[in-house]
């Protein structure tokens, strides 16, 4: 195993600990004027203490520190109160840890105005709770006969388990909610039934909430009474129970062998990790884990230059097509959920190798206790299975030299509902860093109706797979020696040539396009629409006199974006471009939000807006937001789960005349020799 | 290890055994009338049997014997002669084999000419002998000084090395090369000194020959004398050699220790290689290497049942930026010289892993015996360090499914000149097959003049690393249970809907757009505009009605196409498009010719005429092209080789509706468990 040289200078991205998430509780619940409540399932109605996160440092006081010896900025934490009893939303910065403690109310700082809108909140455990209350009362109650006949409903022995549909209504302020029903099997996901309710749950008070609308076997009816009687009269078609095996359950069909290729280190761990750092070869970088938009790392460095502030999950988007509510409107926004709070237990030899080294981590969200998650993070060194580089020459020189690529892998692996997201950070010892996601899990679904397979193919007994898209955003905050960096394009155009040795003919040949964009609007890219290199630089030259950049390469099968005009699209706006750059902003750090989900149509963080005021991006402190994804037409191979062959994207940073020469030739994992 | 039960049906496809080279050698030696010489370095003048490789049984006969119990199709060969006495080239099938053997002449037959132009043929090394010799007497004698001088040339001691450009020279019949001159280094290919000559080799006696220009620090002289001239007078710049350390050298730079993670087989290999058939968990297929095309695998067959008949490499094509003359005109069409050819020895460990199962590979060509590549091809079990799907649910119901992704690779590497190409074709659990190329290797280069900057980078003290394109096509012979397969397209768009239950406000919603693409024209897709989902597909739908159907994904981050007003693109037609399909016909069995290079302004195999009697391809055996590439704009980072990272594409053939659920459900790999 290695000896590294840690250093204490990560600590300033580390998640709050333990320690630190109950003392900004306790301090929180001692402030009396907030009435927080104990409950870790308050009522909407009460103050709810919903989460407690790091609050990053500003970039210029970690900068000073990092790099210029400056006093270690100051731990605070951000905190989200959801106020029942004031029917508002508000944000705190609290600190300084480990204390005297202070709150500051930076709601108005952060998104210009005294207290965010109530119906913007996430659903809490709380909230649930009332709304499965709700659901048995006003519905499985008065429905027993009909849901036993039609879908085998027997109170605590056959339930229906909800999935809703988001978001929840058509304009700000609604919270109007579809929820459908799945069998209650492992894999419910594939299991609809054909039976979906309207909730209006806007009160804060759920004895004032309403069941608006039910559908059963494609038709709507306005109440539950009307359902029943047309049920009892026959003029709904009735759809008749029949049980069926789970075609859902991911149990082998065969005995299980367990002799799958295996890798292992030959001589320990080439890489350590200490406290929130890691070290590999000539990386280091810290790392993190926000329960909202999940996985990021921080100081990111090669032979000790930093090349990214900032490599983070900012968000996970879908937009299904369907005929029936449940689905019709939805798109879902999962870190106003969050991302990083379903960051689960890896299994050791199947989301990771077996000889990863397990990072446990801590997370306050939708509580009233921290929570701890062993093993959430994985980090191990592997071999991809294609060299990294490689060449034989049988001309003039007979030799062989190359290298295996050996790189390290930074993953977790957040399961949020259905789907399963598999994060990736992966290092090269050539110097390229990879984010990338894949997609697995089980796909959305829904009971088939007539029309239904407009929007999907039929997957399994009277299931629809929706078709719906998949689109990730990264924020990537390269900083090529030092923050003042340029954004450069580079392609290839054919052009006209005389031959200088021949008057016989002309030529086209390719020549080299390069740009600089100079505005945020110029530098918005859209997924159809961008040069085929794009970079952030330095005005710094490597020794051949160019500039020091790093490219970004995205790959990504994206679908098309939700059209402008929907209202709902000011939540996702980021989606619009494969690559975006603006320049850096404390004010900026995200490009979703908590609020999106539940407030889309008047977003209270709108990503079109960073770059709306067209700054320029000279010489200045650059940020590319990434968005890669895929269209995803669910088929009769995604049951029981979504493979991740084909079911991904990613961008991969790659030095670009950054270095003299590859850096991988200074690898010990380097091989040279004459043959004979 | 696993006992499989091999079939002798793969044996259609193998490559030809020493023995039958020899065979056929000597059959065709003897016959008196077509006088081929023995030599292996037979001069221009002379007959010369280029090249013998395995005859492919036409598909009709080799379907009968495969799925019917007809007869094993008789085994053959094509046996390429350059009749230097006749000026002109021909095609011979030769067989049956083992004997007696015939031959018949089916040069009219491929390519409706009697015989092909002469000036089509491949530079032999008996033609190279000759070239050298010119240059030495022509060129190194003559400028001794001037050579020593500028770039340190010492006869026998510090040569300068020649790498030409293509194609060589403007119109059908040329056979004028440019040549520039190379530092005699181990990786020579980035050390260009500043010095190019044209020669005119056209005429098939050497002492014909004329050196047509010279190029000498950017300065072009129509002699040698007038080249002397200017030299001594110090009218053109002089170079001065100065000895530089070998940049180029793949010599680690650091000690190599080792000791990289390692991939084992725990229980022995779960796969079968038997002469030319692999077996593998539910895969079987064949495999040969055609000394041409390279890589190719037949009867690809999932649970014994068919999927691909073929699916094999085509081409590899590069189109380069110059400034300087060697490469003004460059654009290399591999299978010209041979892809096959140069899959050399593999390297343990490196170029696959250590406990790969690796192939001893036999070729005819360019010689006058047969010649044994010692482990050219590699076949190994490989877990890709992702997992293949998984599944943790922690709403419901808690329990954990999952499998890591291990997966068959199949495997060779061709170095061709200064290019390696990284060949896998790759059968995972899932039923899916994926065929990828990855470049690394040297970059070709040019010696810095003024204006070389428009066309690349500077990578080391006076190289440019000039821009170009890599192009390379598949062919992918799909048969979906059966022959008689359609082409459907798939993919999404928006359509504004009322919502059912309310009318306060529309909602644009995605919906699936299905498309028959029903001829050769319509199904030819472009890089810039193509469906999303392309599906080569059966009538027979799977147990949900849906068309049994495998997908074409394509990963490709390819340049721009040579515009098709230039003569040479006619040799390079199938790179316009993404997916190209076509109707089978034995008669089309390549995209590209062995005749491209040298021919390319009439080249005899212009792939755009396979679709340009725009066929009906609606129930027929259709057949997938499918070009991958990426635009590479060299950067330091390429020296000394270029990465794999990043530098690659390909082609992912993936079941859809094909099954009627994931077939990795039934691997022995799966794990699940309920916590707790
Ligand atoms: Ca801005
Ligand atoms: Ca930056
Ligand atoms: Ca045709
Ligand atoms: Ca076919
Ligand atoms: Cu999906
Ligand atoms: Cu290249």
């Amino acid at each position: 195993s290695i000896t590294a040289n840690h250093t204490d200078h990560g600590s300033i991205f580390a998640d709050l600990t333990p320690k630190e998430y109950q003392a900004i509780r306790d301090y929180m619940w001692s402030q009396k004027d907030l009435r927080i409540s104990h409950s870790p399932t308050a009522k909407p109605s009460e103050n709810f203490l919903f989460l407690i996160d790091l609050q990053l440092p500003k970039k210029r006081d970690a900068l000073q520190y990092l790099d210029h010896h400056a006093q270690k900025p100051q731990r605070k934490a951000t905190v989200v109160v959801f106020f029942g009893e004031f029917s508002h939303l508000k944000e705190y910065e609290v600190g300084p840890l480990p204390g005297p403690l202070h709150h500051r109310d930076v709601t108005k700082e952060r998104y210009k105005m005294d207290a965010l809108p109530f119906a913007a909140r996430t659903v809490t455990i709380g909230e649930y709770v009332e709304i499965f209350t709700f659901l048995h009362l006003k519905v499985f109650q008065k429905l027993e006969t009909e849901l036993r006949e039609s879908f085998g409903y027997i109170p605590n022995k056959s339930e229906l388990n909800p999935f809703e549909g988001m978001p929840r209504g058509l304009k700000p302020g609604d919270r109007k909610t579809w929820i459908s029903f799945f069998r209650d099997e492992s894999g419910m996901y594939i299991h609809p039934v054909g039976f979906e309710v309207l909730i209006n749950h806007e009160n804060k008070n759920s004895s004032n909430w309403t069941l608006d609308k039910l559908l059963y076997n494609g038709v709507y009816f306005d109440t539950i009474e009307r359902f029943k009687q047309s049920y009892e009269k026959g003029t709904v078609k009735k759809i008749v129970f029949k049980k069926i095996p789970n075609y859902a359950s991911l149990k082998p069909r065969r005995k299980p062998t367990g002799v799958s290729p295996q890798q292992s280190y030959l001589q320990g761990k080439r890489f350590s990790v200490k406290n929130n750092q890691v070290i590999y070869m000539d990386w280091s970088f810290a790392f993190g884990l926000s329960s909202l938009t999940g996985m990021r790392v921080f100081d990111v460095r090669f032979r000790g230059e930093r090349i990214a502030y900032e490599i983070s999950v900012q968000e996970a988007m879908s937009v299904y097509g369907s005929n029936t509510p449940g689905m019709i409107l939805t798109k879902f926004l999962d870190s106003s959920i969050g991302i990083g709070r379903f960051a689960h237990e890896l299994v050791r030899g199947v989301d990771c190798p077996q000889v990863a080294t397990y990072v446990d981590v801590y997370r306050y969200i939708d509580t009233n206790a921290t929570q701890r998650f062993r093993n959430a993070i994985c980090v191990f060194e592997y071999d991809v299975g294609r060299p990294l580089r490689r060449h034989f020459s049988d001309f003039f020189h007979n030799s062989y030299g190359g290298m295996a690529n050996s790189a390290l892998y930074f993953r977790t692996i957040t399961a949020i509902g259905n789907y399963d997201y598999i994060w990736d950070f992966i290092f090269y010892q050539s110097g390229s860093v990879e984010a990338r996601v894949h997609a697995t899990g089980y796909i959305s679904s829904s009971f088939k109706i007539d029309g239904s397979l407009r929007y999907g193919h039929q997957v399994a007994h009277n299931v629809l797979g929706n078709i719906h898209t998949h689109f990730v955003n990264f924020k990537v905050d390269l900083d090529i020696l030092g923050v003042n960096n340029n954004f450069l394009t580079k392609d290839m155009a054919y052009e006209e040539v005389d031959l200088p040795w021949t008057s016989e003919r002309k030529a086209k040949v390719p020549y080299l396009v390069e740009n600089q964009l100079k505005t945020e609007l110029q530098a918005a890219l859209t997924h159809a629409r961008s040069p085929r290199y794009l970079h952030v630089a330095s005005n710094q030259t490597n020794r051949w006199g160019h500039h020091r950049s790093y490219r970004l390469q995205v790959t990504s099968f994206a679908g098309d974006h939700l059209p402008e005009s929907e209202p709902e699209e000011k939540s996702m706006s980021w989606a619009r471009y494969k690559v975006a750059i603006t320049k850096y902003k404390d004010e900026e750090p995200t490009s979703s939000s908590l609020y999106g989900q539940n407030y889309m149509w008047d977003s209270v963080v709108d990503f079109s807006k960073y770059i709306g005021d067209d700054e320029s991006i000279q010489n200045e402190d650059l940020v590319a937001w990434v968005t890669a994804g895929f269209l995803h037409i669910p088929h009769a191979e995604d049951i029981p789960n979504t493979v991740t062959v084909g079911n991904g994207g990613g961008v991969l940073l790659r030095p670009h005349n950054y270095f003299d020469e590859d850096p991988s030739i200074h690898s010990p994992d380097g091989v040279y020799f004459l043959p004979g």
